[in-house]
């Protein structure tokens, strides 16, 4: 089996390595994280190749032309860059403050939590599995490319990231929580840790106790804030 | 042609009514507006029928059993349950705050915008037109059925909008504004307009005079925060 076959399979989990779909996602990709890309491929119809040339050239990546591999691996997307890598793993820093997601499970609201992240100058976000799978290339179109400019860790419940984590003020977001989050009066300590829940079930009450538990006000003509939205605002405020 | 006929068409722009596409979204609807809903239809495998039964009776709206209609509206999607509604028009009140939304063209942007909007007590969206059809199943899916708790109207362009309602201070949010939104730091005028632009395009530097414009610090890593992001936490800051 010669690379190119390798190459053409549609991304499963365990694969050691990943797709970036698109242009803009690709060129993050290679300023962020030059030394995991395998290989750029372009669609022949793809004309404005002269940044990303560049880029590659400079990087010793191969840029190759296959109509076939980037329709194949776009999955009907309106795309025509797709950069392979391969997969690495990190550790978050223990002197930056923190988002933990606590079994995320939507790939487009992962990447857009990620893409909100690096906008507000956090580059560390946690995991608690299960959770969706961060170099899924859905995750990485839906960050923009962003997920090559942070650090992310997985850990197998929110105990062992505590354990390891320890010196962080926790702040889980929860509709049941007894403190209000307002605008004007956000405590915002040197290293804090932002924990959300997943989509569909939020945080459980176990998380009432490891931390200050805060609510965003809302109405009850809805069910709850959108996680992506939740996740926006708590990073807006502790972050100004 | 008889009734059944019509229904089972997939959505249309141009159709007179439109779907309501699960059981939650459909139950907003009947509470919100029974008057336009036309029937409910519900896959035999939903078991959970008690609470729509009882909707559905007490407003005198037909639940009818059919496989067949449900596979064929939900278009791939888990859903079981799909509501037949009316489409009905709207202006917004003169005498509430108004989120403005310029060119919205991303139907599952659009839903989740109002879900916060309704979320934060905004009850009326002004859209300027071309923009994404409000009344599209999957507006109302990612609304999550609040879209029928607000008011809407489309205008023409920004200037027909402004005519009409003249009252409200103007905000308009944009990358090259001049002035920081911080957090601490908002003006809330009694009556107020938020501006946002598309997905794409944002704002045109038109804009940048029409009212104050409000920049959201953030990092130039990057490219723009996503809309639903920013609208969110426009939204947040000044109804708080």
């Amino acid at each position: 089996m010669d690379n190119k076959s390798i190459v053409i399979k549609s991304y499963k989990k365990d694969f050691e390595y990943s797709y970036t779909l698109g242009a803009f996602p690709t060129i993050e990709m290679i300023k962020s994280k030059p030394e995991y890309v395998k290989a750029v491929y372009v669609h022949s119809t793809f004309k404005e190749r002269a940044m990303l040339s560049q880029l590659c050239d400079n990087n010793g990546i191969p840029l190759i032309e296959s109509d076939k591999i980037v329709e194949r691996l776009s999955d009907k997307a309106n795309v025509f860059v797709v950069g392979t890598f391969n997969k690495y793993y990190c550790s978050i820093a223990d002197d930056r403050s923190h988002i933990v997601l606590v079994n995320p499970s939507d790939m487009g609201n992962l990447g857009t939590i990620i893409r909100t992240a690096v906008g507000f100058g956090i580059k560390d976000i946690a995991l608690i599995r299960p959770g969706a799978d961060i170099f899924h290339p859905k995750v990485i179109r839906s960050s923009m490319g962003s997920l090559f400019r942070l650090r992310h860790e997985y850990f197998n419940s929110f105990k062992e990231y505590r354990e390891r984590y320890c010196r962080h003020e926790v702040f889980t977001f929860m509709l049941n929580a007894k403190k209000q989050l307002m605008a004007d009066d956000v405590e915002k300590p040197e290293l804090f840790s932002l924990v959300f829940g997943n989509e569909a079930a939020g945080l459980d009450d176990s998380y009432l106790k490891v931390g200050t538990s805060l609510l965003i006000p809302q109405s009850s003509e809805v069910d709850s804030l959108n996680l992506t939205i939740a996740v926006g605002i708590g990073m807006f405020l502790f972050t100004r």
